[in-house]
């Protein structure tokens, strides 16, 4: 955590009113120092890079021109609102950002009136500008509007309804779509296509312009001729305009225009600021736009960490023994040897081939794996349907990111008993991104529906003895779920074993007190029984693996046995792993102390995964804690 | 259920091979016999009627042209696959749709091998058609994939991810877009807008004509014009074309043509069924085609329940005494009194106004009421958008399509805290629409939600008392889920009172067991001691109202008194109410018997409420049934 210092500026600038005071002239000077703030802190204190810096002249103009915060200004996903947070009131702050009880890395609601909309996920900018667009002229306090949204965000499908929606209610407000021509990865789809055909072909233009020229003559000829020449002239205007598509959404295009020139950008804002009705306005940005090596490498540079800004080194921690992989990396690396035994199995991810690491597979096996663009839903019904033509779809979605296709899984999989493998990655709390990519709640949302098998490995090896057996499971979906980060074996690659469905593991045999974890967390409560051990405490410790189905034999040991069980959990309490042994346990008659160690009922803001580990309490001095409250208690039963 | 006799054509064909076998002139006399039969069969037997009748053409020229089964035919939602089914093998048991035990009221794969996808929610075909082209492409087997699609279902997002992907992979396949400017309301966003400018005006084509007869005088002017008017001529090609938001998505567009014009139908297929790439045929269609009320009041014959197919006249259950209200009504009406007294109450519906009753509000306070098109997600960011503003939405979702919504329930309101009401209607299980429509897991996937308020009313006046407590709290988002079908209260319109939130209701003390229940099932435990009662058992009864938060003094006083407890709820047992009550018990270190009675881990398939609510075991035959058992049944402690 490096404070930086503004330049003279920047330095004069705290929130909007300050910028305001600026000349016109001022504002490219300015922009450079806002960018040099950004590139400084970033490289000491890390965070997100590229996005942010793509969109300093648009912050700039958008801040200049008009009245935030009575005005509404909405930033897709938000990880590109660091020059945002810069002008509104957090510069002094912005050391902390993404630090635990720092600043969140997105906008957010509770930390500022600028902050409009909490935002992390994509594509919910315009949705929720024409709510507030709607309510505005309800209201009648005339506030304008202002949606900030990429090109990637574009291919959400929410997007979609709002623009389809906000054109029918006439909504009074202006979405600026950023187009970089990138999500996290280069962005996929038709409308990127369509979006790089508007802007690199001038064909049209050119060729109104050709044609005004011949009209002009033809005008000359006779009375008939000059009407059919106005009308050829109004199909011309017609077919020339870039921007059709949303002018077919009702909204009016604007564009494209260069995002990078921030006089042309402020005085176009002020014109749209009095032109009523819903608008889009085209930009044209680079993303890491000022910063040679991120606008070469975009994907690497979206998030580099920490680097030297001066020679673009990017300064990884030193590492004194080889380290175990990411699960990740596991994964992305394990599909392609299945792939490789079995011909029928594919990869999907929405827009997350490096987050996800299915980018090894796209690159090895481009007919076999599908990056669909923004679009969690269609992965998932897109799934469904190689499913239904035999062929065994492994869907990887993070798992706060499936919660945008829960309906797709339930209604599109899981009713017809379609075999697609789901791996959740990000499950659990994922760090420093905050609440609203915290993957807290796939364990309930999933458990409760039929026909879904619910595991989670322990380690890599575990991990892809999953993947393996879920190739071999034809009766229906089969989910996989794994935390953010590294696993525990530096020796990963072990040979693939089949495991039966619903089968857990004992790691330890034991007295008085029985842990039992799902997934990861097994080894926070290994670490725990070897502190416990050496104090002469000897709990018992079993990996479920598998949600659902349980291990319906191996609870009959553990109840009939244990009087005191801990359940651990890297997930939301209310519905989920401790829970469904508690209502396994009931549904049996029996009646243990049972303890849950899990997520709290609460949003979990953003740190290191072991700072909020610890802050919810199942990291290893948590179970060390309630092992020991355990052997100590008295068991009242009922 | 009453079968009824094919005509002569429609007698020879029990499959799409018999349908191959007529002559091309014979289709339109097979199409007549189709829809006759289609009429027939839902006046005396019930079910969708309109959009059956609006697709008998290109049904038949689908089976006619195309190879199915091995061609796969999706169709979106559904309901409109009436005359698919009657083609396909299921004739002779058409009488039994929708009946518990009979033919599913959608296409189901588990039912016939020419459903080849499953469906009931809206806007999942082209995303399922596109993973069974791509699938056929790696394959190399050769399908044929058609996704027929109403403009209605095509607000969906999910729709829009589809094309940008199919279009983006140049996916082998054809969506027949089924353009009847309806949902099952009249259909709304500036995409209906753009349909319908593409089919009433001739504008384009007018001039298109003009255009060229003066483009070819241009050409002998020289060489120089000549070229020009090539150019100006391939503008006017781009301009006069329709369909332009569906080319730059990358499908190539075919319209728009009259979809009851069979033959003209047959030969287009026949050509398309050769062009290779992605395609979109637009067709225009009438729904409820060839039955002139239908025609006229599409909405009412979407599906109008039995009628006497000469006269039109539609036969009403006869009534002898007056009727509690449906609770959807008790919503419609009550939405509009809170809005009367409190002028920040806003209504919103993702395209259900008449399905939800919020066509009341929709028709006196139209500035203060959405219907935002089938768009569920955007129904609920745009309500977050609303909130922002210091509004008070009520949204309106049926249980079935808010898992639709779910991620922008959790990112979009509750990390915001923002107090947006949501009214699940048809939660718990629905009835005759089948697995697809059951609302099972509301309780179960909103629990798990932080700051998520979780709620269902006994009766008609507890639904009036949540939805006024709804639109009195501040601290966040607040749910109220109530059944399909009647209440139980004929004088329904009590006055409101403000609840305090998370205290439930004791209606019976009692003694040995306890019964819990969530919503309106607590009717039933009511029933079941008015039974149980005069065989001298006497359970308490305790209507808890609130799933979340619990009330917590009620429980302590529940499990300090009864080691005998049984739950009952609407819902999945699987984390829902029961759930939660098990693990306050566990918590506070009570250990009775609960026994939960609920939907079971299974999907459910169609039958009337009664009948499903008998199959899960939860009527009030299975709760007398169950307080019996735990009457004789030896508590064991643990």
């Amino acid at each position: 955590m490096k404070k930086i210092e503004p330049g003279p500026l920047l330095a004069q600038v705290n929130n909007p009113s300050d910028l305001k005071k600026l000349s016109q002239e001022d504002l490219y000077q300015f922009c450079q120092e806002l960018r040099d703030f950004i590139i400084s802190s970033v490289s000491v204190n890390g965070g997100h890079f590229g996005a942010s810096l793509g969109v300093v002249e648009l912050t700039t103009a958008i801040h200049y021109v008009f009245n935030t915060p009575h005005d509404q200004l909405v930033w897709d996903v938000g990880h590109q609102a660091y020059g945002h947070k810069i002008i509104t009131e957090r510069r002094e702050n912005f050391h902390t950002n993404r630090v635990y009880k720092g600043l969140s890395g997105f906008p957010k609601r509770s930390e500022s009136e600028y902050d409009t909309f909490g935002v992390g996920h994509s594509s919910t900018s315009i949705s929720a500008a024409v709510g507030m667009a709607v309510a505005s002229g309800y209201n009648k306090d005339n506030r304008n509007v202002i949606a900030v949204i990429g090109d990637g965000a574009m291919t959400g499908g929410l997007a979609f309804e709002a623009l389809n929606h906000g054109g029918w209610e006439k909504a009074n407000m202006l979405v600026v779509l950023n187009d970089n021509n990138m999500s996290i990865d280069p962005n996929v789809g038709a409308l990127k296509d369509y979006l790089t055909d508007i802007t690199t072909s001038h064909t049209y233009n050119k060729l109104r312009d050709e044609s005004w020229k011949l009209l002009g003559k033809l005008k000359n000829i006779g009375p008939k001729a000059q009407k059919l020449a106005g009308k050829i002239e109004l199909a011309l205007t017609a077919a020339s305009k870039p921007g059709m598509l949303f002018e077919a959404l009702g909204f009016r295009y604007f564009g494209p225009v260069d995002g990078h020139d921030i006089n042309h950008l402020v005085r176009l804002m002020d014109d749209l600021k009095d032109i009523p009705g819903p608008k889009l306005l085209h930009c044209i940005t680079v993303k890491g736009k000022g910063y040679e090596l991120a606008e070469k490498n975009q994907t690497k540079w979206h998030a580099p960490g920490l680097f030297d800004k001066l020679t673009g080194e990017i300064l990884k921690p030193k590492i004194d023994k080889p380290q175990p992989p990411k699960y990740q990396d596991v994964f992305g690396h394990s599909i392609i040897e299945l792939a490789k035994q079995d011909e029928k199995v594919m990869g999907v991810t929405p827009a997350m081939p490096s987050g996800c690491s299915l980018k090894y597979m796209l690159a090895e096996m481009p007919d076999r794996s599908f990056d669909v663009g923004i679009a969690e839903q269609h992965a998932v019904t897109f799934s469904a349907g190689l499913a239904t033509q035999g062929l065994k779809p492994f869907c990887n979605i993070y798992s706060t990111f499936m919660q945008r296709a829960y309906d797709q899984v339930i209604h599109d999989v899981a009713i017809q008993k379609l075999p697609v493998i789901f791996c959740l990655d990000r499950a659990g709390l994922a760090g420093a991104d905050g609440a609203t990519h915290q993957g807290a709640f796939d364990l309930a949302y999933f458990r409760c529906i039929p026909e879904m098998v619910v595991s989670a490995p322990m380690n890599e090896s575990e991990l892809r003895n999953l993947m393996f057996t879920a190739t071999k499971w034809e009766k229906g979906p089969f989910s996989i779920r794994y935390p953010r980060g590294r696993g525990v074996m530096v020796d990963w690659q072990t040979p693939f074993e089949q495991i039966e469905v619903g089968t857990g593991r004992k790691l330890n045999d034991g007295e008085d007190v029985a842990i039992l974890t799902i997934g990861h967390p097994g080894n926070f409560a290994q670490d725990a029984i070897k502190e416990l051990e050496s104090e002469g405490i000897y709990p018992a410790h079993y990996d479920m693996r598998f949600v659902k189905p349980l291990d319906e034999a191996m609870l009959e040991e553990i109840f009939s046995k244990f009087k005191k069980v801990i359940t651990v959990e890297d997930g939301a309490i209310q519905g989920g792993f401790g829970s469904a042994v508690i209502e396994w346990m009931v549904d049996h008659g029996y009646a243990s102390k049972v303890v849950r160690l899990g997520v709290p009922d609460r949003f979990i803001d953003h740190g290191t995964q072991k700072q909020l580990w610890k802050e919810c309490g199942y990291d290893s001095d948590a179970i060390i804690e309630a092992v020991k409250d355990m052997v100590t208690a008295k068991v009242v039963a009922g």
